[in-house]
């Protein structure tokens, strides 16, 4: 009875600094051995999305929603002197400068390290999101898969 | 000696999303039988606040913060595409249309589920919010009887 | 074999309100004996800096971040109602007239209560930070440090 350690994330957040820290912190517990979550709701399904123009019938109001948020993790912009774009291009500078990795990369070494990445439905079916735009491989579920895992770990983070 | 789980929440956030966010968590928790506290602090004071005008005296700074903030959780705005009131309700009409739950009513099922609610007197303090304005049957306590629920259980986010 | 309680923030926010909440839960918490660590992250290193002017060659990134980031606690603007920095004034006010702490006080606090104040090497280097510019008698690391720390303990919020 190995009793591994836990770490689950719910990333609500729908900015790339914030979006960074998750993923930054999951690939850290995932190499330390941890079981990893991270559970997307709201805007932090929008690092889920795919970059893809896709013809898909929507009600306007989702179709304003999607047009509205980014697509993708790239498109992200910051919590802070977001400056209209600006500030994500110095961050991008920046990682790039320092040989850090970009939010898309920390997504794929999530993937490679089999963290379990999960789009929360009830905010997709909200938001007017579906599985098409969203990447390939990843889990759906609610509240209560949350909670399952959740509960077994000590930490837990809402970013 | 029945050890129950236990689910605790800051509710920091004056924001209608994130506050979204902390009650269907706090319900589902509930609803799987965790202990649950809901602990309301700054701008999160604000879900609690009745949507009624009041006579109090208070003073010149008391009296612009209850001014400038939102009275009640039908009032608050998004943490993301506010748009001066306009991306609440546009929230609000997609709940309706998917027939989910708006947040005073996730807030009346919160107090149906027995799940503990609490002011943050402190912050009461600092933002001059006094009994009166808040909901009935709520508690009222310090960060001391945060930390006592806290410690307890696994389940621990500040929203 | 006392097993101690632990807390452990991530400090990612720069938002003095979301800091002095941080620092009023560590305080508590070591007030009632848990060890506490407060990792600071991104924009949560601002509180740590120190409100000096400093002669320091850097990059032109590094340089622009340095000077649009707020220098230390004191300078800190709101999560909410920030007002091009009328609401931190009016914040600070209300502590004074209500006898509460200031966020910098609150710091100080901290370090007398043994709190573990650490700043995230990662991103400093990211944001063009160096030790100079930071508290003296705080701890430098990186995630595997966090996670050692978070992993034994209950409460653990990221704010």
């Amino acid at each position: 009875m190995s009793e591994k350690k836990r770490t689950t994330i719910v990333l609500f957040s729908g900015d790339y600094d914030k979006a960074m820290a998750a993923y930054i912190i999951a690939n850290g517990a995932a190499a330390y051995d941890h079981e990893v979550t991270i559970f997307h709701t709201f805007w932090g399904l929008n690092a889920l999305r795919k970059d893809e123009k896709l013809m898909i019938k929507k009600g306007f109001l989702e179709k304003m929603f999607g047009k509205m948020m980014p697509k993708g993790a790239d498109k992200m912009g910051l919590s802070k002197m977001n400056f209209a774009g600006f500030g994500p291009k110095m961050i991008k500078n920046v990682i790039k400068k320092h040989n850090a990795m970009t939010l898309p990369q920390l997504i794929e070494m999530a993937e490679e390290q089999d963290i379990k990445l999960v789009a929360c439905t009830m905010t997709m079916d909200l938001l007017g999101l579906i599985q098409e735009e969203l990447l390939d491989n990843i889990e759906y579920a609610g509240v209560a898969a949350y909670l399952g895992d959740a509960e077994d770990g000590n930490v837990n983070l809402f970013i």
